[in-house]
């Protein structure tokens, strides 16, 4: 292809005309997707929505070869393309095999896609992303916290409620329905306390725990972001600080002219008495 | 009208008494509404019940009208007066129309005039709209995740669970009811996870996801605001930076003019000694 | 009474010793209030309870009556002071009458005096107090939308589901469960959302309204305590607003002040010269 | 043992292979402990199982002997330190004695040590525990206030509810499953207030009073933060103050010299026209 041929393509993926085109196509595939959902629409059109599909799909396809032969390396380089390359070319890989519930979260993952290409949506997103290193010391303490609790539960209880604690999967998804807070007495612990006296121990120091941790988890985040704005402010007080410590060094020089002045104006008298 | 009764009528509108007037009568409406829902209150009276709600209305109907003739076209200007006409011709319209429970919904709403009534609570609901703009984002992306979710959960559960996952409408009320983390273990997917051993995914993961994001706007929410605090102090601080770096520039001169005193008094300690 | 007696009772009234008795009789009073719950213990000694629940109410008598001497007036301008004279005097006029459940909850409160008796937990008590006038206007709102809803929640749904909606006494208790989210699906509106289809809206609309506005006013109140915070700083950020600008009006005439040297360098060189 | 020798260990426990071998043998016991609670697993293999174990806990017990020879008394001063000391010699001591389940927890309690290994997992649990001395007074407060709601609702309701209000402890327990508001209604207060009319009062009041402290005390500990965080920019602003009228006071000599130069200037003037 030819280096003119080139930045006749790259204007016309970056203009405004195809990126509206592709916005468009997503949400209209998206409410496609939703209308499936109702079988008095979908069962008589079959076909047709098959049909539309598989074109909606060409499209997206061409749309990923173009921003690859235009951007080149620097299209994987971009969190929000790789999400579009994942969930578009899984679809066609995808599309003649087996694997029809795995297609089907692809198809609905393609909904997704109007969070890349709204850029505010983009921005929120990436916002909410962002908020995930500061919090994976606390979620690996969360997880061993789970992870003991979970043995122990399992062990303690799985004879007595084994719908809940009878193995350390079941337990795990027990742990995060008490963590929720849902059911957590009427549902599991009361039956278990009934047989064994001692469980309320287990039961409320867990909840208190990882209560305490999560409470603590958010405020941290909010102290964490003030701290960050407050550091604007005492970077910008650490250098008036630094201004009036030299402008006092100079202003303490200003009586010491004074006495100067004083010592010619004497100079002055003296020598007009003569 | 002349331009005499205009005046005249703007001040009784704008009177002290005409407003606590209207605003008793609007609490005094809200207590009758309260009252008729006691049937041992309410059967006896239902004719005196009618007539005092008609001559409320009425009243009412002749406040809106008085308004409108004393603020013309800035009566619609203002948000709180477009909720008063609503209410109240909506009420009038609805009279002799056989939406009834629709007028019930007019008639109790009126008692939310006694909010257009006060102006401190006033200034709180338009505080609260004011949230609205800097959360939409935020909402827009929640939307976006409770379509995703409401397609995947009517596709994958509709056949197991028609009562919660029966078509999207009732998926996404049951998708509301997990949000809020009532009964999502015990009623809804404990009988679904049952059957279907991936089910867990699905769940925890839209829980985390939302908890996730709905965490983040909070706390987002309080740090903008922190930041809009800290942005008074931060332009003050620039201002001060400002005048220390001028008052700096002044002040090292100091240093230049003391080199110059010296001059000067050998200068005249030479004249001198001639 | 002699002046000489008043001052030996204050000093005595004041003493730590006294304080410290009174604080070990409250936490006594309070484990044996605790004990009484146990059949086993209390059944074969109650008499004893009696005795000694009559004794310490008369000494927590006399402390009152003696603190009234001594403090006047004073007294009963401490609300913590009006607290512990109602409890006590309460617990004496109750004793004899037949209300025996409302001496039963003076007798519990009694409990409560430990607060009033430790000042580190007098001041946390305080300041809960002191954050209420604060969310008055929020609450006076909500109690608006609760009102509302429950007229609007009683005419509707009073006949589909009398145990939750049958009166407005009833609905109130109702609203404040949905307000915690206790059950409001699965117990409340899905039995009745399976007769009004539009119920979802009622039940949906009333915990996004509720749950925005108690959000709001947990961020309105961490904001306002940022504000007080941050307005300690900028009342300190204007006071050197207004010094350097003072300065700055000095250091201006520095300027000044050198071209008037370098003048009188070229007088006095003049002068040299002749 | 020579100084020789002993600094010699003090390098081997140093070094950060010790430390390396160490984490990785605790995360190694983790996983051991979770495969069995898999009975397929560990059926076949409980020898096995037993004697890995024996052996971990062994070098377990050589890694605490050697680190207490290098730090002697400094080994205990260290809260992390204690921690490891009681898991492992606590495991010890109940490996023969009938106590299994205790000795369960503490081998359980070993995961936790992954904490103790990993210094940012240690950092965060430090944080953790310094956020409870601050909180102390509130849940002094939430103390006195379960007791009072114990005591009340034992004494009201143990006839009616046995099962949740049948003796303190129940009592007591119940009462925190109201505080996280799991079935509050649906299970404990609905069925009481079918035969106690006023009983509303007492759930509704205890739960109003509870999540107002809570929320106030999160609240309290995000301003707490703040004010910690503001104080480091006061204490700038306070200094830059001092700075600021210090050099108003030096500049404010300005003017004076102004003058004097003037003088000065005047009296070289008329020498000149001598």
């Amino acid at each position: 292809m030819t280096r003119d041929n080139q930045n006749i393509l790259a204007s016309f993926v970056k203009s405004n005309g195809f990126t509206y085109f592709i916005t468009g196509l997503i949400v209209f595939n998206a409410i496609l997707i939703g209308l499936e959902t109702f079988d008095s629409i979908y069962t008589p059109y079959e076909g047709l929505f098959f049909w539309i599909d598989i074109i909606i799909l060409l499209i997206f396809l061409i749309e990923v070869v173009l921003e690859i032969i235009v951007y080149k390396k620097r299209y994987f380089m971009n969190g929000w393309n790789i999400f579009d390359f994942i969930i578009i070319v899984g679809s066609i890989i995808l599309y003649s095999t087996p694997f029809v519930s795995v297609l089907r979260i692809f198809r609905v993952l393609r909904i997704m896609r109007t969070i890349t290409a709204v850029p505010s949506l983009r921005r929120v997103v990436t916002a909410l992303f962002m908020a995930i290193p500061t919090i994976t010391s606390v979620m690996l303490i969360m997880a061993i916290i789970f992870y003991v609790y979970a043995i122990l539960g399992t062990s303690f209880y799985r004879d007595i409620s084994p719908d809940f604690f009878g193995n350390l999967h079941l337990t795990f998804i027990t742990l995060f329905q008490i963590f929720t807070l849902e059911s957590w007495a009427s549902g599991i612990f009361r039956p278990i306390f009934a047989e064994a006296p001692w469980s309320w121990l287990y039961f409320i120091s867990f909840i208190v725990v990882t209560t305490f941790i999560m409470i603590n988890l958010i405020v941290g985040e909010i102290v964490n972001n003030a701290q960050k704005i407050s550091e604007g402010i005492e970077g910008e007080t650490d250098e008036i600080k630094e201004d009036t410590t030299e402008i006092k060094e100079d202003t303490s020089e200003i009586k010491e002219m004074r006495r100067e002045l004083a010592e010619i104006k004497d100079l002055i008298k003296s020598q007009n008495m003569k």
